[in-house]
């Protein structure tokens, strides 16, 4: 696979340490947060916008039983305070904020936030995507991780990158044995490669890369 | 409510008829197709950027028995052929068409590009999260509307914005009848409200907007 162009590669946090810019970080206030704090609310009254100086931030939805990650946030990220997800510090933070009349203002001159905002909320979507694959293909994705949690012990082999496993199955095969269509295993397999699971290295020959995360699916929904 | 501060008012297309984008413009390739054709599958492996010239376009996830709309674009909108959605034409349509490294270069001269994704994304993602909290509360989604359709029948009272329903019931009291806690049920209430469907007028009083799209959602998961 070729690595794939990428619009968004720019570090705001550079950017915004330019001469030129430095107008621009005047009309922001710096908010720290301890490890767990959570920063914002969903549907905080505030109406902001900011901007991840260091730390780590994770946006979240949370229900009475469960939780799903939209998102890390890390340094140079920009996201709004006004969201439907809950804001928290995954390790000690700084943001900087400003409110989003200002942040206008800012943003039409300056594509670097705009963009970091482009590439902030196409990674919210995809995991969405991700979850709402999970959503409504709930007890195959259950199935399919077990299926291959199973193989792993039973005849996965230890490889630098992970552990290989070379089942002898095709799509459609391992479709059948979890009792789904061939085309709704393929999706699961996409969203499991694009969350940096799994890798197919052919058509037969799966390798995981991330035994504990897939694991964890099993618990997660 | 005020109305919300938007970062993202911006017409492409008018901005783009301006004589400091025409260069732009020749960088983009027409393609037209007719109602209900779809443009794009999932994963195309064509990596380029689209804007709607004219007509509208449906960006939705399908399932082997479901479909989840998210997001309609039009004219002047800007998205990717290379998503995990599918995206038909839901009248004649028009699209300029550009590679995504031409559109790169567009974007870090022209702030209105970079804001108009950020204005689509933000509205997938919009939908996406209701998507979510409908998938995780699909019984107490179906309870509920249930329950608002029935409160039309029973004690609706048409109006010039839609149907007034005064329930004298909170949110916690509704909560109750469908075995709900008071806050799941105030999320639903609260992407009802998003969706268009529906308007909190007081504490007791709901004004149902939209009826056609309420009755839809009992048959829509």
């Amino acid at each position: 696979m070729p690595t794939r162009m990428r619009l968004t590669d720019i570090d705001l946090l550079e950017t915004l340490s330019s001469s030129e810019y430095a107008k621009f970080l005047k009309e922001f206030q710096e908010r720290r947060f301890i490890k767990n704090e959570i920063l914002y609310l969903p549907n905080n009254e505030e109406n902001s916008v900011f901007l991840v100086k260091c730390g780590k931030v994770r946006v979240y939805l949370a229900y009475e039983d469960k939780e799903f990650t939209l998102s890390i946030l890390e340094p140079g990220d920009v996201y709004s305070t006004h969201t439907r997800a809950f804001i928290q510090a995954m390790e000690d933070t700084i943001i900087l904020v400003t409110d989003v009349r200002t942040f206008q203002k800012i943003v039409v001159d300056s594509p670097a936030f705009s963009l970091n905002m482009v590439k902030v909320l196409g990674d919210l979507l995809k995991n969405s995507i991700t979850i709402i694959n999970g959503l409504v293909f709930k007890d195959i994705y259950l199935r399919l991780t077990e299926f291959l949690v199973q193989a792993v012990e039973d005849k996965g082999i230890p490889v630098q990158q992970g552990i290989k496993l070379e089942l002898g199955l095709t799509t459609g095969e391992i479709a059948q044995i979890v009792g789904a269509t061939r085309q709704t295993v393929s999706v699961i397999l996409n969203d499991l490669r694009k969350s940096g699971i799994l890798e197919k290295v052919n058509r037969r020959t799966i390798l995981i890369k991330d035994l504990k995360k897939l694991q964890e699916i099993n618990s997660g929904f």
